[in-house]
């Protein structure tokens, strides 16, 4: 009975693994946080170290989260610097890039999970994201300029096994439930402190 | 003259290259930029495709600044995905982890190009950042829980040739001309529009 297919508007739909995604463990997953919030608190953490110039490395490896600690399969490392024509050696992308990186791939995991969630199977998710920003304000040139983007643009095409509206409900719905959507559009409370050969 | 010591407070330091920044190249760009305030608008771009399940890879190669066009030494790419807790592949760093990179990176760089325009060379600079984050908000278990970070927590270790005040003072420098502390603390319009084979 369960998997009846039926016209009514709020049929019961049978989670079915697709997109890559496995969506009865999905499903049962949100289903078991939902009886026990506490799994949902979760903390992630990135160390990172100064290496020349712009230049530093960080490494994303152990998070909290489910009730307990965790680490990724590998200790994941990712660089930064500036581009060459604001004097950095460009040796990876800018930090500002990764803002961009990072709300390009939230947004697009949630569509891959939203997706199978409703059963739709999808073709291709890609999308650009920009970002600009006048260096007045980094460079101390100016009290009227932000320091960070002035706006952020991302555009995503999407194809599927289902009607563009549909298609385009999925985007949205992903953009709603978005955490770094709703980082960088809302902001975030970010408390910094500094350890000093005397203090430490 | 010019390269006259003095103990006057505002005495004019000489740029000297320290800790791998071209200090007079870094002054003489802050000025060039200063005088043309066109050169300070960029825009910096991502590419993102998904791959399957929550994973999506970025290229991050070109972008627009100091009056032209440029491209990254190379093509910098990028991967993202969910952990297995969360039902992904853990093929990569999640979304929210790139954040929490991309502030450390941030201040990092800033604390490099400071210190050398200070005349201060750095022996050390490590961060660790904590980013906390309840899922009930994007996993829709919740309306009063929002989906990003509640809030995140920046620490920094900093050795170098001079005062622990200096030292502090570098990192405080850096902190207040972030641009990914900006756009994470106060946040930035983020406009999305979304193509389907409709409408493409």
């Amino acid at each position: 009975m369960n998997q009846m297919m039926t016209a009514a508007p709020k049929a019961k739909r049978v989670p079915v693994a697709m997109n890559g995604v496995d969506t009865p463990t999905l499903i049962a997953t949100i289903k078991a946080v939902g009886g026990q919030p506490e799994l949902a608190k979760f903390q992630f953490r990135a160390t990172s170290r100064w290496v020349s110039g712009t230049r530093s490395e960080s490494v994303m490896h152990g998070f909290y989260g489910a009730g307990g600690e965790h680490r990724h399969m590998a200790p994941y490392n990712a660089d930064a610097d500036h581009p060459t024509v604001l004097c950095g050696a460009d040796t990876a992308p800018t930090p500002v890039e990764w803002l961009l990186h990072a709300l390009a791939s939230c947004i697009t995991a949630g569509i891959g999970n939203i997706a199978a969630a409703r059963g739709i199977k999808l073709n291709k998710v890609e999308s650009t994201v920009e970002g600009d920003i006048d260096l007045r304000g980094i460079l101390g040139l100016s009290e009227e300029v932000r320091n960070g983007y002035e706006g952020i643009r991302i555009s995503f095409a999407i194809d599927g096994d289902a009607t563009p509206e549909q298609l385009e409900q999925i985007v949205m719905q992903s953009k709603a439930r978005s955490a770094v959507f709703d980082v960088l559009t809302n902001g975030v409370p970010v408390s910094l402190s500094v350890k000093t050969p005397a203090s430490a």
